[in-house]
């Protein structure tokens, strides 16, 4: 069989690119083990971690404003989860089926060399041959390897499609200090679980502007225990596990709890076969890629979180589209991706996002910079809210007064960014942000606020 | 006393523009009635209207989702919306003590001359000079003079700072079919009140682009009657009312309820002594004003409601930044309002909101336009929340693919909106709005989806 | 032989995408009956005669500013100008030759149907098969017939590569009033030919602003009789004819003249064939094509002067690269031309330019303006030149103060329009414009200093 | 007498601001001791200066492209020269009798304090009061003290308005390589002056990238002597000096010549009184502002030349409008410069110019680019006049695309930059430049042609 392109993996950064070159009539085809568009993201990721986010914020919300206690029922929580996911792998066949041109399967593939694969499903197994191939096959937790992991779970067994953990943990410990463990630490309070962080180093949240943290944190009212590498995790019985680590000492200090999540980052997964085709992968693993996702080889791109470049979801939709139109020219680029215009949200509650150039990056690159900040307490969602906590803070280039960076603590954090990031990616300045006058009330009022502060 | 300039009214076209000013140092004059800033907005509109419908979006989500039933309890949503609103209120007092050149009084400006005006305040009376005026009196509900209009309440009467009315009725009668009547019939009818509409005319919404009607009545399930004038109010006893109506082939009909809203638009507040100033004055009361907020008169300016331009708080609040930019510049215009480029939402459940140019009007223009929608259905905050009707429509220049105009209904289309605004106002294209990564999982997501589908 | 496109015409529609295709590694066939890349821009279009403009330009300005009569040499100026465009026919086979995946021939093709063409060099005749296809085929000039309108020349005679007309005529009559007609008499004036133009109707320079027409007339001082069909030409010596043509009461009116130039506008090239294949054509016998320049078969695209929508070479490279886009994306679109935002020039000395929409184009669409104007007796580089005759006009949308539209008359405006066209084409506003600190000593300063007026 | 700002200058930095706030009413009083507006720019700088370089071009392109061969009558050429000055004059003085409210000088302004000012004219001398005041002293060539220095002449005195400097000197030394040493040399060796260039260090163009001086030096073809600081300048007899400087190896050397013209840089021009009134002045004796113009005196301005930020007549009227706009806004800025997009050019034959964020400067930055180039030999206008050396790069931020720098040697690169200035301060991308179809033919074409290969 022959193909244009052969995507491997059907996520964020495979099945979008599948679709555009579908839509314009190339050959495609993509294989995913999980035999469902969406990959981590919809599987275990994103989707299914905000839902349950969003019935924690619900309840949390409930409480505040209408004085209302809703009694946590996990069961159901995770119900509705499994709803909305199996919803959007009814949405992703109804999409797919509509592209006559691609052919997808539930399995795996591994690459024979640069133009030709073989594919391996449940039933056969059969080569195929591609003028271009796209590599999204995505990352996984890293477990690291102390006595005891093997009792550990980790982000994918809370929100598996149909996970089998559907009884909340009394209390829970948190091993590393990532976005991840600080979401699920938030949104878990929230439903009842006491949780505690461990963290190895002396900061969470390592990569995110000082300033998000210092004043995220606070306002999170986390249990983080700083300098607490994990020595060995004991099985004392069923649901109840002893964790020892290292105090700040030297000391081994240990804590009882229910369960135990490890949570200390991601790997790539690389298909196989993928070392036997020369292609650049760095220390880390990751394919190296470039703006137009084209690694050293000319016919093979590399898509999401296997590149290691910006590892969300929207960022491997994204790449997916660049991938497609570099295909579609092929392979002469024509389509780049601006990585630092990229949204980041932590979906803590609240969350906190940023986009673009931070101060301390812009001082470090000599570029001078104007602030401009406005507290969520003046904000009137929050307020209707009664969830005043955070700040935005903009970032405007001197004498230009283009934004090129901004950042948000505090409720509907994650739909002002994009305003926020369209901005920064087109060039927008602060008079132009001004001039804008932002839907009242809506959250968003607050951009438009905070830039006539510099004028 | 003399001023530089003075501020009649303190709504959202007045102390934004007071504050703007006394930055710069200028000296300001305001008074308002209400003896608060915020305006009708924050006193009896959109602030505390959006808080019951907050209110309301909560119950309904946690029905739906959660799949608990709270009771609610009207008392306490009342009381919460007084919360927000005295929030607001001491906001707003922090904020005008920061600026020492504004002079605020509780109290009427009666306007004598262009340059000399009358302030009257609970216990005194005295005149003021001034350089210019910004006049920013706002709206009031228009009541039509049948029989027994006395017996109706306004959007007033629900929403007021502390008004006494915290009961539900079982039963209301809204007359009048603007995005107020629709509003409320959407919010009340979720907090358990059987509402009806009785429209005058053949349809809803007048003024709005048909498409987006069409889309949201159906969702919204309101039991409206066209071509339904009401005659007469009679009031039967104490929380019931009688109200006669024309029915189509001329006949009187009558409904009974508990309690009959008066929704029938609003009408231009214009201060005393505006008639004998030479002001132009448009024949719906409206002070006529251009883009930069300039009356006819050299020195006089009139922002918000008041001009009758775009009624909305954020609008004026455009407007009032404006005409203080423009006094400094004594009077030679240096900012100018787009008003084409305010975005205008309707806030039933679910919203609906609209900017720019719609496709209607482009034709109309002579602009050949190029369209693209997104159904809500696939949305994924809408499969979070189970609230999935609804559509986003994108509509672009042909050639150009600058995005002139959009509309969406469905969750969070308030928020959605605004990034759309800005891009209409900075005349980004399809392509722009496709090249950005928009938060997963974010509403606004649908944006570049939408955008893709036309390259 | 099988290509992936074939282009039929190797001017400024045909060659820019055949060589972006064959960048992206796409077969490309493409012929000429020329045997040069260039199309009639470049054999005897808008290269030559802005080579001996320039030349005439030359001769002018030393005359003005250094005193200096330099004779007019016309052999000298055509052979510079056969120079100017050997170059450009060496370049492009330089450029040719980079592309190895096109086939170029000196030959016509014939169409067969959609997907299969017919060859004719001068020595073979070939069939081949192809995916796609871009017609280019161009332009040529429109003769009338009326007696002895086999006498006349064409600017073709005038600016042929290696033309035999190398001498100038004492007396030259121009029939017609379009921009070449205006072009040629500007530039022979100075050149030292006494000019005369016949024109038709009561007005010249037909689809362009009256503003323009208005201003440029009275600087070039050309010497039209309006209102005079011409009826016959006799030849009654070598050079030497007489033009006979109807005065405004309907008499026979004559003039004799040593040459007569008819430029009565032009129509559309087709290729052989093109009426078998179901092609739609316009009545005036242009292709029609959308933005993308498709047109109804779908593999086949037509751009540049043969579909009508914008006979200029640049017009036409715009839309061979947007057809070479929309090909590599199997033709569904992705790249679109804004017909709008091109520039147009009438070269006569000085020149006139604009681009975008007009004022009073803007009142048809109910679109209002605020319009900014600069005289060039202001102008610096004017001053220097001593040619400050013209006047610079900016075209604002009311509110968003985005620039719609502009136009010049005057030294330089065919290098100002482009600074204008792009920010027409990406929707700068005045701030935007008068934010920019124009190069000093450069005739752009200007358009900041319009720009300026407003604000 | 009172007024509201004192402008200090009319200069680039000083009238535009001044008919700015005169516009808006402000009461201005502003001097000179020239007694024309202006400034330097017009009365010896770049007016002149550029005048003598379009007959110089002028000259050059005859010969090359007629073949005609103009004898240089310098005395006529400065009479040209003499002729645009006084035509600037005028429309300098018709464009202030147009603000009634501004009172100007010809005199010197002391400033006693922030708020008093003494006025010297000819025949007068008075204290003034101001709420605001704009320094816009510019800047005077800076003579070096060697033996014999008084010798030599400047700039000034070569392009002074009448200046006696009529007759050509055979042979001229320049001492300096900075850009005025550069265009003096470039123009004059056209005129038929033997130039030779003493350089002190081992570059000349210093600030200049690398890449623009190695491109256009060989192109220039200029004496140039290195490494060579100028010792001592002797008389010898009137019209003969010997020019003594320090060759590589300590050793004295010298030339003999027929003028020598110092262009060894410019400082600034402080107003007296400056020293006392605790102005803020850095150690090369500029002072000290913000993108606001803002000193660290509240009230008081500084713009132009005297602030060493950008010493370019365009740069210092963009200052002016900014400090006019930021003074009406009270001193609260709502107006900031971008310095870095304010283009640079060096008109020497051909010119060169830049603008934005040189490559080396990206590196350094941190920012990752993706260059496009462009040769003038392909360029149309370069071939029309044979002038066809020079290259053009545009600077594109990887990633986003957007054009952050460009630079161009060759014909026309005045015009161009500012479409590539424009595109810079607004942050255009290349896909925006390549959708923008230039008027052909026209120079600026090449921006479009450059940035489509990169898509």
């Amino acid at each position: 069989m022959k193909f244009d392109v052969v995507v491997i993996g059907a996520g964020g950064g495979g099945y979008p690119g599948a679709f555009r070159l579908a839509k314009s009539g190339f050959n495609v085809l993509m294989a995913d083990p999980k035999g469902e568009l969406g990959g981590n993201c919809l599987y275990n990721g994103c989707v299914p971690s905000k839902t349950i986010r969003e019935e924690a914020q619900l309840i949390l919300r409930t409480k505040n404003i209408l004085k209302r206690e809703i009694p946590v029922d996990f069961q159901r929580l995770q119900d509705h989860k499994d709803y909305v996911q199996e919803t959007r792998f009814k949405q992703h066949k109804r999409e797919l089926s509509e592209y006559k041109t691609i052919t997808f399967y539930k399995g795996i593939i591994k690459i024979k060399d640069p133009t030709h694969v073989i594919v391996k499903t449940e039933d056969k197994e059969f080569e195929a041959e591609t003028k271009y191939m796209i590599i999204a096959t995505g990352s996984e937790p890293f477990k690291p390897s102390f006595p005891g992991s093997e009792y550990c779970i980790t982000s994918d067994d809370l929100y598996n499609y149909k996970t089998p953990l559907r009884k909340l943990p009394q209390d829970m410990v948190i091993i590393g200090g990532g976005y991840i463990a600080i979401e699920v630490a938030s949104v878990f309070n929230i439903l009842g679980v006491k949780t505690h962080l461990l963290v190895r180093g002396d900061r969470v949240l390592r990569g995110f502007e000082d300033e998000i943290v210092n004043i995220l944190l606070p306002i999170l009212k986390l249990d983080i225990t700083y300098n607490a590498p994990v020595l060995e995790v004991k099985k004392i019985k069923e649901d109840e596990f002893e964790v020892i680590y290292s105090g700040k000492d030297g000391a081994k200090k240990s804590m009882r709890t229910n369960l135990v999540l490890l949570a200390t980052g991601r790997k790539p997964v690389l298909p196989e076969g993928v070392y036997n085709i020369g292609l650049a992968i760095d220390k880390k693993g990751y394919i190296v890629v470039d703006e137009a996702m084209r690694t050293n080889l000319p016919n093979v791109f590399a898509t999401g979180d296997v590149n290691g470049k910006a590892p969300y979801f929207h960022a491997a939709v994204r790449m997916s589209m660049a991938a497609a139109y570099n295909i579609m020219a092929n392979g002469v680029p024509v389509d780049y991706v601006d990585y630092k215009s990229i949204p980041v949200t932590i979906y803590s509650i609240p969350s906190a996002s940023y986009v673009g150039i931070m101060s301390s990056q812009a001082k470090k690159m000599g570029i001078d910079v104007i602030e401009a900040t406005y507290n969520m307490e003046d904000e009137v969602m929050a307020q209707i809210y009664d969830e005043k906590e955070g700040m935005l803070k903009l970032i405007f280039e001197r004498g230009s007064l283009r934004l090129i960076g901004a950042w948000m603590v505090g409720v509907h954090s994650q739909y002002l960014i994009n305003e926020l990031g369209q901005a920064v990616l087109h060039g927008l300045t602060a008079k132009q942000l001004a001039s804008f006058a932002d839907q009242h009330p809506s959250s968003n009022e607050i951009i438009a606020y905070a830039a006539r502060k510099v004028l």
